[in-house]
């Protein structure tokens, strides 16, 4: 239990490390109804806790606050009527340091129950909280940098200097290679007894005939070409919905590039002069699509790339993990054998299995060990604000 | 100058001591397009004072911050483009402290100019300014009411405490008389020396034919039978385009009406069962006018109302001030000879003299002292969060 | 009766004059939500008659259809809920070929009660149902005209060459000349014996101001001048909705003009070159607003239109009637004493006194003896594809 | 070519069978954005001939009109600018007559063509053009029913009587079957040298596991017990953005049942009975999603449905082609390998692959011999209007 317990309290720990350069303001705005304000996913990922496993394993279970349950549950039908998602940043109460409270009673009792409980089943719930903060933890740095570049005052949050949360890396790019894989009857979804989502499951055959993928992400400097050569402009490039789009919301470079004099681009070290090296990130899918089209490749599948990443090193596949997102030309379905959990937790996944697309690969903002090779991250093909970006193949 | 320092001091701390019981959460958040964060209140009332007086009258004028003449201009397009008005809520930075000090800069230069630089038009802005900080303590009030009143906590303000702001008066309802007023060429608008805005001028001739007017405002308890007896789903009581609002709306009773076991009002203080005395309040023009239909009677022309309350004491016609606002007949309107004044300062009032609908009187929110009898009021014919209620006329 | 019955058949022939030159489609399409179909037009102006004068004095009254009762309601809540507005082109059944069959039932079921029901009450609702359909005979041809201007081809009627209607006058245009009138406390409203509709009662008492009011409308030259001074571009001219609603829907010129090379105007007789001494037509209140304020004047309320209308000749003030509609600063409200009738009857004018701007006098559209002096014709503040012009006042 | 003339000949006057029973302002109207116009389904199919063969076959091409182009463009932006799609039921120029005009002429021509320019390339053009036709066929088909749907006079077509066309089927149902295929590595995708479309190609191997089909599709029968059970109030059903539409919608039974005494369905000739023993049909994806939650299977993928087509005889798989199109639980994408064709005809099908998902067979609306195994048809996950249905996979 022991690696359990400091599993969990680091994770809960760096949530709280996440949100320490927030004002109480900052944590309470949301930008936009596809976000949330930082406090209300403290409260939400204590609400997980505190309802699939103290409710269930403490004795005498009582809630911490009666409205709770309704105020931070998230989308799950089987835990009643959640308040709506697009006024989430109207909830100023209960206040940050409420839910701070919140936290640490849960968190109390959490602890409690660890020490107390040695259970497969309460293990296999605690392991999936952790999961499911981190996931969250992701998501309130992408949120948050949403809401501050909507700040005509370009506001930097400082933690660079604390080292443990970048928006920029360092270093130049490398020619762009392509590995060739040969066709095969592979296996694809997770295996071993490591935790999984139950997305990932099961492991199945899938035949994928020969392909390519290229040895590294597509740079600012590459998207930057494509601009140039009118890439926003050219209906060719762009599936139908796509060009639709675009053309209606007026977007011609990505989410958080600003054009002065030079190009500059909005991160949360503030607005800092455009690196021609850094991976190009905060695109859609249909951005992602054009640009591949533009290039004479395409986006590697899903089964593409899980081979790829489990056949290939990092020197030959840089950047599989831990700069951008990579957008896939796989529609997010269940594997076939997809099983939904019972109970409320079964909503965890499968329900979102339409009209997205898969993300492989994992962020700058993805906590530490968090994701795997058969990770599936996922997001319908209009969205900007997570760090997604491109990795070619054909 | 001792009582013009007296008087705009006073007002400057009573904006503080309204938002003395909000939160910086509950001071940063916008609940709807048409409403503030109270911070921004705090903010642009000050950014009033520095634009047009000490940007004017300082030999050496240097902004307090650069970019706070576009952060927290309303509307004023002499004055460049503000910063779109949904996304107020959105403006984590600068913080409360911030705003907190902004003013106290502006303040300290505003009390210099006072002391050193007596001149009419120097007197005639700062009064201005006191009397548009009026306008926005008003609205504060009314904007922090509607943010909590969304808020499935219900939460309580703790004005009443102090004894300065409430949302609910004591006393019971006298029965209701009409006062008749024979038909007569009367004289409308603002008389003598005493600060008025631009809509009020110039004083001008209007006959009025006989009228009645009601000794008193409709009461919730009056307003409940209006419920009762079907008002809100009968066509025939409404105005067209009001009846389409509510069925789309699904409205079918005053915004801040709660129907559980019994009926309750949200309020500053928290939900509070209703009580059939107080006069009902927080209602659309829609609503005051099909009230008004169901009761065999109209709204006041706002010459009518004007009228009344110079020939009729408060013995006579209670309830005039202090209140609810109250909705006219009257579309507003430039008066005859209306004329806008020079430079972005004419924006004030001239270019919302369309589609909107006029109010007399003044609320239990209205700062002592802000209202008169010439004043006038005004929102468009759907506005609900304003606490205006109905006297009628026929 | 033979009068009556003579203007009741002209009237009736005349609306199946203005629909000859149509198409079974061009009669069955709805270009927006706010026009109806032509054919909708020839229904209901015959579900008039049939609703509130077959079905109250037949004595064994049959209806046509019995679906028709719905179909072809427009807005009477007492009568039933209507068929959707916005789908009225929809209606492709009944066939046009059964609505003239409609047309010819109700009329010869009319025609029998003239000549034999002698009544006050039947002559005044036969002459309300003339007066309606004059009314829809406007509507029709500015409904056709929104619906042909849509279409790339430019299609044009051949209404000039039967010389019954036309969109074009001919002629120059005289010095714009103003004509004074001093304060008065005059009467306004109908008087007599004569036809009104019931929102030009009662007559009453206005006070009026000393006003000048222009000999003539505004030019489309003149009006060109206001464009090319930059008028949809300086905000100051604008109030403030209107100048939120030309931004929001990229509006710089009047609803049907073109800019190629040159200037040209849509108009029922096709695209023609920008005549410069027509008078502008197909407004809106905003900007014939916005125009005023350029020219440093304003429109006239429509007491003061009414008044100077009734006080000069034609040789004074020209174009009062039979050019453009001319928007007055008036919003749309009930005459002091303004009473509605009884029955779905009294929906026709009170229920649309709100929100709403007044115009006066009549266009080249407004059937012959339709109009007078006195008449309220009243639209939103963006209507534009009514006939609607500026006559100034100051 | 006789052959080909022959085919082209027939499919040309198929068209114009299935409007002849339609008036012009039947055939004019359009009642969505996705809908057409017939008109413009006539006109465009012809557009297409003249656009992509005569246009480059031609020796002296002269357009038919200069515009057309433009107005039947659909959406192929490698010809310039289509006409607004949603505004298409506006042109009500060119007449229903100009464009039957417009088809003898191109036909004229296109004939011609055939009997004097022999080349693979021209057969090609005309086979894609005979089996572009086939599919508006189908659409003008579904649009009418749409159309004519919205009308409360509920009109019939005379399709039934000529044989040609029914939107019911006589019978009764067998029980439902189970058909059990085994894993394999298949091969997937046209072959053979008969036409088909680019999204068939190229033929490629796909593993797919163990699966179960049904031996037909879910009856109205069927479907009703899923109403009655509360399938449209169950959330757990349905994926998480089905349930937002249904609910924002007000979805609650298939588009075109109706709920008086008793259940009816409007169809092509009439409304009907609900016959239990129907196919159900005009289903979303999302409902066939749920319906198949509820009956514990699932919809089958494109290729488990592909590859039982052709492994399992009709009397073992029935209705797989001729009643209901049938959702898949597969997105549309391109298949691997897949090549978009050089110019304008390219945007045939590649740029829609993305955010719809598939169906397979065929409907009682699709022309004989349009359709075939390997064929893919794909709609949004809301759309209702076409005949679509569900069969059961596990």
């Amino acid at each position: 239990m022991t690696t359990l317990l400091t599993r969990w309290k680091s994770t809960r720990a760096f949530s709280l490390n996440i949100a320490a350069c927030l004002s109480d303001e900052d944590a309470a705005a949301q930008s936009m109804p596809e976000a949330s304000p930082a406090k209300w996913h403290l409260a939400h990922t204590t609400w997980f806790f505190e309802t699939f496993i103290l409710h269930e394993f403490e004795p005498d279970f009582q809630p911490h606050h009666p409205q709770y349950r309704m105020l931070f549950n998230s989308y799950y039908n089987g835990v009643g009527h959640p308040f709506p998602r697009p006024q989430r940043g109207l909830l100023t109460r209960p206040a940050h340091r409420e839910i701070l409270q919140y936290r640490q009673d849960v968190d109390r009792r959490i602890e409690q129950l660890i020490l107390t409980q040695v259970s497969e089943k309460l293990t296999a719930l605690i392991e999936l909280g952790i999961q499911h903060e981190q996931q969250h933890q992701e998501l309130m740095l992408t949120d948050i940098k949403h809401l501050l570049s909507i700040n005509p005052l370009c506001p930097a949050m400082l933690y660079r200097s604390d080292g443990s949360i970048t928006d920029q890396v360092s270093g130049t790019t490398a020619p762009l290679q392509w590995h060739q894989f040969e066709a095969a009857l592979i296996d694809i979804g997770h295996a071993g007894s490591g935790f999984c989502f139950d997305n990932e499951l099961p492991r199945h055959k899938q035949y994928v005939a020969d392909f390519s993928i290229a040895s590294r992400l597509v740079t600012n400097g590459e998207y930057l070409q494509f601009i140039e050569a009118g890439g926003y402009r050219n209906p060719a490039l762009w599936l139908a919905s796509g060009w639709n789009w675009i053309t209606q919301q007026q977007i011609n470079h990505p989410l958080y590039w600003r054009h002065a004099d030079q190009w500059q681009e909005f991160t949360l070290h503030g607005l800092l002069p455009l690196d021609a090296h850094q991976p190009v990130s905060h695109l859609s899918f249909f951005e992602a699509s054009a640009y591949a089209s533009w290039a004479g490749a395409r986006l590697p599948t899903e089964a593409e790339w899980e081979y790829a990443a489990q056949q290939a090193g990092p020197e030959q596949l840089a950047q599989l993990v831990g700069h951008c997102w990579q957008w896939t030309a796989s529609s997010y379905a269940p594997y076939p054998g997809f099983a939904v959990s019972d109970g409320a937790i079964g909503e965890y996944n499968g329900k979102f299995m339409v009209d997205q697309y898969v993300l492989r690969g994992s962020s700058l903002f993805t906590p530490a060990g968090h994701s795997r090779a058969t990770y599936r991250n996922f997001f319908p093909t209009t969205a900007q604000w997570q760090r997604t970006g491109i990795r070619l193949a054909r």
